[in-house]
């Protein structure tokens, strides 16, 4: 759990979180990245957040981004010729701000895997769960992950089950 | 957000949180109290945490509980004369547990509300989210729940959409 400095973060809902490092201090390389979203005004992120995605991501095996994290990660050049999708609401907004990016922008998506199933994005933040219940598919096999979701009591929804492109205009 | 101590909780999964409060502190009444669950062992939480629950309980507005956090609830008394559920895998362990107790456990329920509306007690943890539209949809009317759903692209499972207790052999 990175964040820009070790003081407590205060989120818009939840209790405080305490990060482990900070971005620049971490200097290991990892396996799995998740950039989590929310509402982050133009999707400009801080230069150490962008400097470690740019850093990490070349050698990272697996990139998850959930909601807005994927307009994050749309200006590290890590998402271009790629596919992926985002939180519907913002979909406009995200689409139109990285015009010049080719990245293609998937509407109607749970959560969208790049062919070489190196990133992983996800729409709205609940979608966050269908996109890790697939990604624990796909590294664990079946049976983990439906161990999980079991306990869990998850009802997970498929990859195109999107009611939300509909509902928002986009497709 | 109360816990024992002020110490930083280490959660199961996810990043450290940050108390804002310890139980014996929290002198204002509440109205809303939320218990979650997790793996409670033989399902006796601490003792601050038994007397907080029973002294804020009774006057309290509402107390909403996820997974075995209606298993803590059962033993404060508040639950007697009435009706619960709880996450499906422990289901059997917790019901032997209360046999004692005047509590009714609703077996194929995503969440159960008492009559009076006081306590709302749901299956496995993402079917805490089930139960935090219902109660946001009581508290707020329709439109605020479903704004937040949308937001949150979340796809809202109904109160008696609980394959768990087949799953689990329960009914």
């Amino acid at each position: 759990y990175l964040a820009n400095t070790l003081d407590p973060i205060v989120p818009l809902s939840g209790p405080k979180l305490l990060p482990d490092q900070t971005y620049d201090d971490a200097k290991e390389q990892f396996d799995v990245i998740l950039i989590p979203g929310g509402i982050i005004g133009d999707g400009k992120a801080e230069h150490s957040l962008m400097n470690f995605l740019k850093r990490q991501g070349p050698n990272a095996k697996h990139i998850l981004t959930v909601c807005t994290g994927s307009w994050i990660l749309s200006s590290t050049g890590l998402l271009d010729g790629k596919r992926a999708t985002t939180n519907k609401e913002m979909f406009k907004v995200i689409k139109e701000d990285t015009k010049d990016l080719p990245i293609t922008w998937i509407a109607k998506a749970r959560w969208v895997a790049t062919e070489d199933k190196k990133i992983w994005s996800s729409s709205g933040v609940t979608a966050g769960m269908d996109l890790a219940y697939a990604f624990l598919e796909y590294i664990t096999g079946k049976g983990p992950a439906e161990a999980s979701a079991g306990f869990l009591e998850m009802i997970v929804n498929g990859e195109g089950d999107d009611p939300f492109a509909a509902k928002n205009g986009l497709v």
